[in-house]
């Protein structure tokens, strides 16, 4: 995970997002599409959202997906407490659908919505839910130069040109070519222009907007050679595939934080010890001060884990404070961050028991934060 | 899975197959070479050379490693029990490695493993674990006739050319082109000569067999279109992705199998009817004849999981007959088959314990059966 998104979008320029979102997923093979399959339990679509919401500069993101998806999309976005989203209806192809969502910035055919038309707008896939900062930055600062920009990848296999009999025609040399992949970025008038002036034929049948800027509007794009990650879920193991990015993007870095006095317990200060040895660490204490500058360095700095260690009962407001500031850090919480509370019961000071409640109290707050991806979890420990 | 291979190669042809495997894996991000990389616990190259192997008109597997992986290969064609394989030095490029295992069948170069001559070579990735025997016949069926054929799949991503300048050049229109994939199949003599005529560029930057028996025998290959799990494990996440497919791929059915007089045991008859509400069970008794001709017709016919009920100690020699049978049968064991041995202790007739010893036996036991794709499962279960 990279630092926080700080400051102006690159360039300086205004930069809002369109996420087709429409694809039936046929080649996954399943009756959901893929877009709303669900990865970790979230579903994909989510992600994609997730990666463009915590690019600061990013003013809005319109998501445009099929008549009978609207609701689902409202109810993810109410769920996952998405912010700057815009739900479009989709039209029966890719092109028609990119298109109804770059009509929101600037016609009244919804005018219940019609947003600021940005100078820069980002073309992005639903179904690719790795997109980092980096590479975004690059492609709309490409773009305004070059009023387009698209990220391309190597090619994995051969391509090559089959003839009306079914035999090789001839196969392409490798080295010449490049898969296109998203994010692509364009300036808005451009791309806007190339979707009033194009054909039938190409919102039916055609699928990339690097070439309709080409076509009509004479704008070779830019090309940025991208991460192996933007690659694009399209068979059903590729879910497993993204499930084990993220499960391998889970921040390898843990901050211990303990309100326990030193001279009560030892084990607050043993855990950071033992923990060094596997995982970077770094252990504070909020006892002295709530307002720590410590901690608050520490969640907008880097992406953490979190070990908070209390003697007291299930420190559910505390907690809270600390959830309120990761949200508030605008931290990258792509990838779940992961929260143990740690519980010491130390019987001569302050013993206590757990009751049902408590468990229903932690458990309500814990499904609660998983939706903003902070993964929750309470340990007691009875400490003699 | 489809039913175990039979009879004559398609065409009546001679088959053999060459399986490149030395290469160095950079784009997995790991040390090892992504075809060594462990799958449920088994190197990726094993099952490649299954999905072979289990093809009974391929006569020859030959395996191209690099030389610092010879040991390491013949280590896993010993612990999985390979049988037709032979490994052969790799060159420094892809090209060279399947020049080196062509040789094989045509020269003395490797004289003390000179192998007979096929009418027709399969060429695969050793990184393409799933490949049925469905595509495999098919392509060798059109190298006969066309003298050369390789498997395709529709474009995934948008394939485009760029210029000198790093902007795009052009897009190619997606329907007219294909990515081709493997298993690729040639008439030996025809890929043979467009090896022995090729120049050192085309050994060292080119990647695609098709295109040298274009280039040098004028042999347009026939494309055949495969299905998608033909890919090929390029990253890390694909690791994964394969993992999730063998898990998919385990048996839907289960033949119970019980030795159990139904007067004494009922649960040995309970359990298929509490099982097929969700799986398709298939119950047999083997307790009057061992050479049960149904039992046989199962083994050889389909791909069943098994649960074996007994009320005697643990049955080791019967379940080795069982695993016998099993491999005997040809049965494609690609995926894994799961037999569940269950042991009813019931005491009024021959209460038996368990020591040490029987968990000691059936435990080596299950992992000698586990390098034949067959998992072994212990279960007592105490009836009163």
């Amino acid at each position: 995970m990279e630092p926080r998104s700080r400051g102006a979008a690159p360039g300086g320029v205004s930069v809002s997002a369109v996420l087709p979102a429409g694809g039936s997923g046929e080649r996954l093979g399943g009756a959901t599409p893929k877009q709303f399959c669900a990865v970790q339990g979230r579903p994909l679509v989510s992600y994609a959202v997730r990666a463009m919401e915590r690019i600061s500069w990013i003013s809005d993101i319109v998501v445009v997906v099929s008549p009978e998806n609207i609701e689902t999309m409202k109810t993810i976005i109410e769920k996952y407490g998405h912010k700057r989203v815009t739900v479009v209806e989709g039209g029966i192809t890719r092109h028609r659908s990119i298109f109804n969502g770059l009509k929101v910035f600037a016609e009244n055919e919804f005018s219940s919505h019609l947003l600021q038309k940005p100078e820069v707008v980002i073309i992005h896939d639903a179904v690719r839910p790795f997109v980092e900062e980096d590479i975004v930055s690059k492609v709309v600062l490409a773009a305004k130069e070059h009023g387009a920009a698209g990220a391309i990848r190597p090619l994995v296999s051969t391509v090559i040109a089959s003839a009306a009999d079914g035999c090789l025609d001839h196969s392409l040399e490798r080295a010449r070519y490049r898969a296109s992949e998203m994010p692509q970025a364009f300036l808005f008038d451009i791309i806007y222009e190339a979707y009033q002036q194009c054909t039938d034929y190409d919102l039916d049948y055609g699928t990339e907007c690097l070439h309709l800027a080409l076509k009509y509007c004479k704008t070779n794009a830019k090309l940025v050679e991208g991460t192996a990650d933007l690659w694009k879920v399209t068979y059903k193991w590729d879910l497993y595939a993204a499930e084990s990015i993220i499960k391998d993007n889970l921040s390898q870095q843990v901050c211990v934080i303990t309100n326990v006095k030193e001279t009560l317990a030892q084990v607050g200060f043993l855990l950071p010890e033992s923990l060094k040895s596997q995982i970077k660490v770094e252990a504070i204490s909020v006892s002295s001060s709530k307002n720590d500058s410590c901690l608050q360095n520490i969640i907008s700095g880097q992406c953490y884990n979190f070990v908070c260690v209390n003697d007291k009962r299930w420190a559910i407001q505390e907690t809270q404070e600390l959830v309120d500031m990761l949200e508030k850090s605008n931290i990258p919480l792509l990838c779940p961050v992961v929260l143990i509370l740690v519980h010491l019961d130390i019987p001569e000071y302050n013993s206590f028991s757990i009751g049902m409640e408590d468990l229903t109290t932690i458990k309500t707050f814990a499904r609660e934060t998983k939706k903003k991806n902070i993964l929750v979890y309470g340990l007691l420990i009875q400490y003699k």
